[in-house]
């Protein structure tokens, strides 16, 4: 199956080139980016015009199945007390609840532009049937908690079933190890995940400085930082991302750069639970690579990376005092290759280019609100909402059709979501 | 006319109380909201179920046909220079080039929920023909720019068919007068400004301290900060709200607060310019009246308050480090009650009450993004956009319906702005 994307803004992302023309797709791939062969025929014709084509995106850091707590009771003036609300329904989350609601954080995932996505919650098992269902990309997290003992249980019992769905998936599906955060997890915990990342090729998923309270908590019990702690606990040498970042040291960042971690920087969370500003221009500067997440809807409220890049742009000059400290063009390789090299699918997908994966979407230009287009990189981070995407394709699949999800029910889904929340808050 | 929105969810904005009810609208007034009178005949019926609303957004400061320089080489590492290529621009911009770029905005402004804006540029009066046509709400400035003779004449030559086109308008559109900044208007021109507004009842519309830089200016040429000079040059007493106040003391909060003068928030183009993060939640504790705007399109780089509102959330988070030190709700009351008061229209616009002019937006709310609802104010905050906007009534006018603009004809506004734009840019 041939499809050709037709005389359209280009956006390869593999430089801040731009160019006008057409990308044909072969199957699942790309095989030509601007100009197309004489000989390829396509099946099918999109027409790209009043259109920027660009890489999907990759959202490196989420909590799917949070989609029951979107604004629920956030605006409560005790951060303590939410959260305990949360961890108290969140305890009666069923298999059963977790499939909806990835699908709805898939759904809305999908029609703003997003194709892959890293995840770290209950029963990723149940995420999978989901990314199975929708076409989506996922790198899904086994998660860890606690201390040796539970987490050799969690990956003796889970693992396998989980690399026998990851086999099926066409690559599609990567299994993660996550453990959780410094002060969610023992030492013991840590070496776990390592071990299994070097022996099952993993990478690791985890929490880093979050907030000021993790990182003094963890000098107190560990003697040293977050990342330190993790690095001495045999995390050294894995492939490893991390989300937050917001309270990180110059010699930290230096040893991110050296370990090629990538930092998921998730600017919405960060401020609205008043964790920080993560100095991403720092990060930037030493090397680090810097991937983009939208966290937990509980904490954003949304999965939108259209919101990430403007809120990521917004604080890197508010914090440095320097327009653009993070240029726009920066921020739409976070939202993209950057996303794609933490999750270890650099090779695959992040740009546009012959040989990847035909991870594409489409956003028209055709509105008020993005014209004069201008600089398309300004256009995209600082003018263009996620509405605008008209259609999403991810492995040669189309997911979404002139703003219609091909692989989800969403009204089907939004009615389930709806009628599981409002039964789990009733018994509880 | 009678006008019935059934079955909605309605948020007044009088208080943070949810209704689930109707609203009668007779004529380009409200008659009730809620429950609606037994007698009340409906000749149309709006569906709002499945759907919020609410008061229309008021955008309290632009520059409307910046709408041209939108995302124009914002990349560029030098502000200074930046601004300089935009002023060359600007110069050569004439009054036919003013009505296309203000319909363009107004297009973006009622699309996206707004209903009344406040405006600060060149040639009022073709910004006035673009309010005419689209029925929206303007308070438009008549600006003022140096010295005493040339805002003498100014105001001698534009007030007059300004204010003509005033009161041909059915309250739809006020002129303001607006001296630009203490850094280009000298204590004549304020002074000029302010017997003006006392002479025809005009509000004053004017930038007070953007940026540190014209705070320090302002100190070395006139011992006073930018506030203080205001009202030390006749502006005392006055109607007035400015924009940005970024950089303001204790004293000067309490001198607004005290004079009812209200500070214009912008934090998108205070952000992206650098100039600094507004302490709002200062402002709200000493009593300031606080309303919210977008700037001109060229530092934001859109006309949409659904992302200004989300980003005033994310800030004061950031800034204070108190989750929701201003909440959802205080800026939704900014957003549309808060504008309203600034531009002298808070007893005809702001909030749904009988006898206030229906100024109401509808809202989507069945969409994955906006579920589970859970607390409205919260997903109109931080989850909602602008293109969830459904219908758009201003003074009991439909502007838009299905989101389809009823007054403006956008595709033909797109392709005007990007001929004249294409010219203007080929030819200097």
């Amino acid at each position: 199956m041939n499809t050709l994307i037709r005389d359209t803004i280009l956006i390869p992302m593999t430089s801040p080139e731009i160019i006008v023309g057409s990308i044909a797709i072969s199957g699942r791939c790309i095989v030509s980016v601007g100009t197309i062969p004489s000989d390829f025929i396509p099946d099918t014709i999109i027409e790209g015009k009043g259109k920027i084509a660009m890489p999907g995106f990759v959202n490196a850091h989420t909590h799917l199945s949070m989609t029951y707590f979107r604004n629920f009771r956030d605006s409560v003036s005790n951060l303590q007390h939410w959260l305990q609300e949360i961890w108290a329904l969140e305890a009666h989350l069923t298999p059963q609840d977790i499939y909806p609601a990835s699908l709805l954080g898939i759904a809305e995932m999908i029609a703003s532009g997003t194709t892959c996505f890293a995840d770290m919650y209950f029963f990723p098992e149940e995420t999978a049937r989901a990314v199975q269902q929708s076409q989506i990309k996922a790198n899904l997290g086994l998660t860890l908690f606690g201390d040796e003992k539970e987490s050799n249980r969690r990956v003796t019992e889970y693992l396998p079933p989980l690399q026998n769905l990851q086999q099926e998936s066409s690559g599609l599906l990567k299994i993660d190890i996550a453990p959780h955060a410094v002060y969610t997890c023992t030492p013991g915990t840590y070496r776990i995940a390592a071990g299994t990342a070097r022996e099952h090729h993993c990478r690791v998923h985890t929490h880093i400085s979050e907030t000021a309270q993790e990182v003094a908590d963890c000098l107190t019990m560990y003697g040293e930082t977050p990342l330190m702690h993790l690095y001495h606990s045999g995390l050294c040498d894995t492939e490893l991302y991390g989300a937050h970042g917001v309270h990180l040291t110059e010699t930290e960042r230096k040893l991110l750069a050296e370990q090629h971690w990538s930092v998921v920087h998730c600017p919405s969370s960060n401020c609205k639970l008043a964790s920080g500003i993560a100095s991403v221009p720092d990060l930037v500067h030493d090397g680090v690579s810097v991937a983009l997440g939208t966290d937990g809807a509980s904490s954003n409220n949304t999965l939108d990376m259209f919101k990430e890049m403007r809120l990521g742009a917004m604080l890197s000059s508010a914090s440095t005092g320097k327009p653009q400290a993070v240029t726009p063009y920066d921020l739409l390789q976070m939202a993209t290759i950057g996303g794609a090299r933490a999750l270890g699918r650099d090779k695959e997908c992040g740009t546009l280019e012959p040989g990847k994966d035909a991870d594409i979407i489409l956003i028209d230009i055709e509105s008020p609100h993005m014209t004069p287009l201008n600089d398309p990189f300004s256009a995209l981070v600082f003018s263009a909402s996620s509405s605008d995407v008209h259609t999403v394709i991810c492995a040669g699949t189309t997911l979404m059709e002139n703003h219609e999800l091909r692989t989800i029910d969403t009204q089907q889904v939004i009615r389930e979501v709806n009628n599981r929340w409002n039964t789990l808050k009733q018994e509880n």
